[in-house]
Formats: C-alpha cells, structure tokens, sequence
C-alpha cells in the first residue's frame, strides 16, 4: 500500500464534526438534537442577493479574475468605507470563503518550521492550516475568568522567538465571542512592530457587535499599514454560508503580489458566490438591524440561562454569535457525547461543541464547551434547559 | 518589513497571465486581440444548469457537506457508470475546481521533500501546487516530434526515487492535447504498482476525444485500485468554469480519509455551482454532439494551416483543445510578448501562451506555443493567418 503524509495525518479532525455519528444516531432513536455546536445561522440569506442568482444573465460562466470581478472589489471598498476602512480595490484578493484567505495569507508570509503567536481558545480550523502550511502555532492562554480579553503583554514578549512571524486574532472572536478593544488592538500593533511581525485579523463577525461597542478593525492601526492583513467574508455577515466567498486585504504591495500568484494557481473563486455577493452589498440597514436584535436577545438568554445553572460560569461576550460557557464536567469530549449517546429529556437533548477543540495546549478546555447561539429564542430556552437537566445527572459532574 | 515566504518568492508566475498587460495595452491602441492562450471556452453554459441556478430555491445558503451534497455525489456516480467508471458516492469528495481536488491529493500522499513524476511539458499550475506543498516534481520530457506520446518506461524506471510519491497524467492533456493509450495508462499503472506510487490522473477533458478514439480512465486500472486518485472537474466538460466545482475520487479509504480533513477544514465546496452542476447532469447528449463537433472542426482548422506555415509543425492530438505547435522563432516567451507589443497585421493581433512555461526542464520549449482552440472557426483562421503573417517578419525567425 502506498503511503499517506504526515501532514495528512497530523490533520485534526474537526472538533465539531466528531460528534456527528452519535446525534445522527440520537435522531435515529426519535430525540430532537439541538444543534449548538455550528456557526451556520438560521437567518435568512438577504433577498437582494439571492435575486441576483435567480436574473443570472450570462450564457457562460466563465472562470473570473484570480483576484475577483473588479466591479466586486471595488463596490467592496465602498462598504469598508462605511466601516472606516479605505482600501482601493487592488488591495482585495476575492478567495474560497474566509478559509482560502487564511490560507494565502499563511503561504505569502510563512514556511514550513515558521511560527504564528495566537491567543486561545481559537478557531479549530486555524490549526489545520498551519498544519497544511508545516507552521507552528505558539498558542497564548486567554481565561474564560477574564472574559477571554487578551493576554498580557508579557505572554506575546515571552512566546516571540527568531521563527515568529506573525500573530493572528479573530474579533469578534470565534469561539469566546470577545470583542478586542481598541487599546487591546494598539497592544498588538506595539508588539507586532517591534518584533516586525505580521498581525493578522481574523473579522468575519465584525457586523456582530453589541451593547454599544465599536469593533476596531486592524486596518485602522496607523503605522501598521505593512504589517496588517485582514481576512473577511460574507458568509456570516448575509447568513451566505454556502456562497464560499471572502477575501484577503493588505496594503503591503508585496504580501499582495505573493497571494496573487497562489490565487492565479486556482484559478478563481466562484462566479456565482461573486454575484450574490456584489448584490448583498444593497442589502438594507433593517436587515442588520433586525438581525443584531435578533442575536443580542439570543445572547442575553443563553449567558443569563446558564449563569442561572448550578456550577456552570459564562461569561458575556460582545460579539460574534458564540459563547464558551464553563461547565461542572469531567471532561467536556465525554460530556457532549454522552449528551447524544446516553442521554434525553422529554424526548430532546443537545450538540455542543468540546472546547478542548479550541486549544492548541493539551489538557486545556476540559471543563469548557463552545455554545453557538444560532437557533431562535424558544429553541434557545429549551436547549439550555436540556442542558440543565444533563448536568443533573451526568456521572462525571465535578461539583 | 516583516518578510514574504521563500514559498511565496518560488511560486511560479501564470505563464498565461504574465502577457495580460501587454495585450491590454495593445487594445488600448485599437488592435483587435484574438485570445487562443486560455482554457476559458466560448461554448454555452448548459441551459438546464443556468435553469437551476434561475430556480433556486433555498432561503438561507447554508454550507453544504464538506464532502459536496450528497444528492449530488449518487447522481454523479451514475454519470461515471455511463463512463464505465464505478464508484460509490464516498469515494468522491467535491472539490472548488479541479485545483482544490489536486492540492488536496498532493497534501493527502506527499510531504515536503517528497518527489512526484509528470510527462512534461504538463499544465502549469501544477508546478505551483507542487510549489505550495514543498514537493519536487520530476519531469520526464515527451517529445513534439512523437505527438508528446508517453515517454519511454526506461525514463520513468530513471526518475524514481525513495522520495517518489506518485505519478501524475493528465489525460487528455493540457497543454499537448494527448490521449494516452491503454497501452501507455497499462505501463504507468505497472511502474506505480512496482514502485507503490499512486497514480493520480487528472482527466477534465475526459468528454474532448475525437476521431473514433476511446478515453481510458485510470480507475478502470486492474488491481490499481488503492493507488489510483482521479481529479475531475465541471469546468470544461459544460463549459462552466466559473461554478468551481470540481472532484477528488480514490478507492483508497486511507487517502478519502486524508482529504475529507482538508475538505472540513475549509468546510464545503461552493453551494450554488454544486445545485448547477447537479442540474448539469442532465445534459442532453445533444449538447455534447454539438460541441465535439464544433470543437473536431476547430482542431482540425487549427492543425491544417499551421502545418501549412512555413518552418512550422504541429501534431494533430486526439484530445481536448489544445495544441503545442514547433514555430521557427528564438523564444516564444520572446515572441508572444513581441505579438502584442510590436506586431499588426490589419490591425489584429493574437496571443498565444509560451510553451516554456509548460515545462519545468530550464530551456525547454522555446520554440513552441500552446493554442487553445477556443473561439469559432472564421475567428480561428483570422488568428492563425495572422500567425502566419506575423513569422515572415518576426525579428527572432529561426529558419
């Protein structure tokens, strides 16, 4: 038999997608699975986008520019206007989702043995692309006693050595939901400058934003024009998933030109996706509006709900639609499986997704599970009171 | 300046894309440019698939599974049985493009250091894929003068090396047009067995044979079924490029398994080019009727008066929609930039892709052109008269 690679097989397996067998067999039994364990939205995708697919007028969909249509990119710069970002359309590479664009912007800036800093819990799939690339992650530990804010000054000075080259956020953060501030942002600009790092953003829940706050994006950290690269999609910001569009934005010519040649190799990134989404810019204020209200009383219930349960600890978090919530268990792996394998109440129970996933340090997260508030109010009510009821009786309860 | 990758500074620049700036500019001066240097067809989109796309129903555009919606992998599975190619719906992984589906074969099988043998001169993004992943490719030169036919078992039994990995053919080939034999596939399918390489065979022009000829699949390889993977993609087989869709299919589980942790990590292929190439199944046989012999009359026009040029030859391939014509020129890398920055012949030009690009061997094909027969008939003949013009007083003419 021929071989598999290392790097295929040091691949992780999604955190989330593990547990599916035990909820598909759960359904099987005739229990209702609440699925809190994804970042897929039940909000409608905006009709102004979907029009746009049902008038498609070409004859030929012909592959497009490696870089995305131009009149794309430059209505882009116009919505970043809006968001004080001011780019010009030579500053956007459209790819395959936010996940095509973290994957350049690692290949143009980084090889094999090279290390990225990047504070956990962290999105899981940031720990695939590094692998792919043959990049290590230096992970830094934010505490879910501190809201998740960012670590200290101290832990990026102490994890910075000669193979570091960039550190990487998520804000609004996947999976906390914490909302970096703007002097948080100026601590990582410092540190990125001093050490000439590249600081990487990852903003795809930037429309997510509550209770007032603003969300600062790292495009707008002066003196750090050459060392920002902002990753983004549309994929949460329209509930447009499916259309596999983002892009990758710096104002460094050289980062540029180097995405550009990955981004020449595939081709291009979906037509389709790329009118929709060219369209999704008309989408009107009411729909974010409606939305955002939608979310925050989501968020007020979930973090209200288990902060009521006994032993359980959850922070409020200012963004994205995501909590990480501590629970009284052994082991969070074991708990959400057994939710799904051995557990029901009144006929229900609930997928969550391990947090342990979200941890580069081993050992980390066991206590802690990932909660994406993604279903409506009632549903939202009924799953947290599944939970509730779980940890009654769970045998591996801790307090 | 925080620094670019060595990774990022090897991958190659497109061949194709390098000459873009000079045609532009030759447009600006009123020059009509006929383009025979990309992949990009002129045949239409089948209806039924734009229809889908006009009826789309879904109100929110979730992702799909990572592996491509399941509805579409069965109905693709009888579309491979009409090819006599036999698979079940999980040993196929939707991919964005033929490019995604190569990268995540490469990724599955080899790591940095890793060798893997192509027939050159072989489509140029797979130097960049090679690029990406660290890994070596080794070209084996087939010849002009032998219509690139598979180079001789001796030359491959000569490349191999503890590092080898795999063999990879495109078949039909880009950019020779090449059909392999069953013969030439038998002979790769003994040196991958010998050796315990895979066979990786990427065959996107499967539906572009002519003359009576028979395409042979690498899954149809006898006792090969563990080291055989199949790159597949929409793009040309219905003139959709722009959908991104594409496919991974193996019979191995170890390398299915492999490449569905790269797919999850990037979550899903595009939704609505997967609903489109759903619907494109059911293209009427018609359509394909049609478009061969289109094609058939394009390929021949384009083989007959280049052979009439003088100092120039060009074999007649049995496959896809491309030639490599022998021109008397110097360089061609030279020659296409000097056809739309120097030369008119009644103020039309035509731009061609060097074939040096096609090879990875340093000096190889200087003096031959890819030309992709893809515009129709009366525009073809313009072109290659045009051609023909431009080497009588082409400054570099050889002969």
């Amino acid at each position: 038999m021929p071989t598999i690679s290392t790097k295929g097989k040091n691949m992780p397996e999604s955190p989330i997608r593990k547990l599916v067998p035990y909820a598909e067999a759960a359904k099987k039994r005739g229990v209702k699975v609440y699925h809190l364990n994804i970042g897929q939205p039940d909000i409608k995708t905006p009709e102004v986008a979907l029009d746009a697919i049902h008038n498609y007028k070409e004859k030929v969909v012909q592959y497009s520019h490696s870089a995305g249509n131009l009149s794309y990119r430059e209505k882009l710069t116009n919505y970043y206007e809006t968001k004080n970002i001011h780019i010009n359309p030579e500053e956007i590479i459209v790819t395959a989702g936010a996940s095509e664009a973290i994957l350049f912007a690692i290949q143009s800036i980084m090889d094999p043995g090279d290390e990225i800093i990047i504070p956990e819990p962290f999105y899981a799939n940031y720990n695939g692309f590094a692998i792919n690339s043959g990049v290590t992650v230096r992970p830094i530990k934010s505490d879910i006693e501190g809201s998740f804010a960012l670590p200290p000054i101290a832990e990026f000075e102490k994890a910075v050595n000669p193979k570091t080259r960039a550190i990487m956020v998520c804000n609004p953060n996947n999976p906390t939901g914490y909302l970096y501030s703007e002097d948080e942002l100026s601590i990582l600009s410092q540190i990125a400058l001093k050490h000439d790092l590249y600081l990487i953003a990852d903003e795809v829940y930037r429309e997510f934003v509550y209770d007032g706050n603003t969300h600062h994006s790292v495009m707008n950290l002066k003196g750090l024009e050459q060392h920002s690269i902002l990753i983004d999609s549309v994929s949460k910001r329209y509930s447009a998933c499916g259309f596999r569009i983002g892009c990758l934005i710096s104002k460094n010519k050289e980062v540029m030109a180097t995405a550009m040649k990955f981004a020449q190799a595939r081709l291009s990134p979906p037509s389709f996706g790329q009118v929709a989404s060219e369209a999704a810019l008309e989408t009107p204020q009411s729909y974010f509006t409606e939305v955002l209200d939608e979310y925050l009383e989501r968020r007020n219930t979930v973090v209200e709900m288990i902060n009521e349960i006994s032993g359980a600890f959850c922070p409020n978090p200012k963004g994205a639609f995501y909590v990480v919530a501590r629970l009284p268990i052994d082991d969070s792996d074991k708990f959400c499986q057994w939710l799904l394998e051995d557990f029901q109440f009144e006929k229900q129970t609930v997928m969550l997704a391990p947090a342990s996933g979200f941890y580069s340090t081993a050992g980390s997260g066991k206590d802690e599970v990932r909660i994406s508030y993604v279903l409506k109010v009632e549903d939202l009510k009924s799953s947290v009171n599944v939970l509730k009821e779980a940890l009654k009786v769970y045998p591996g309860r801790t307090n």
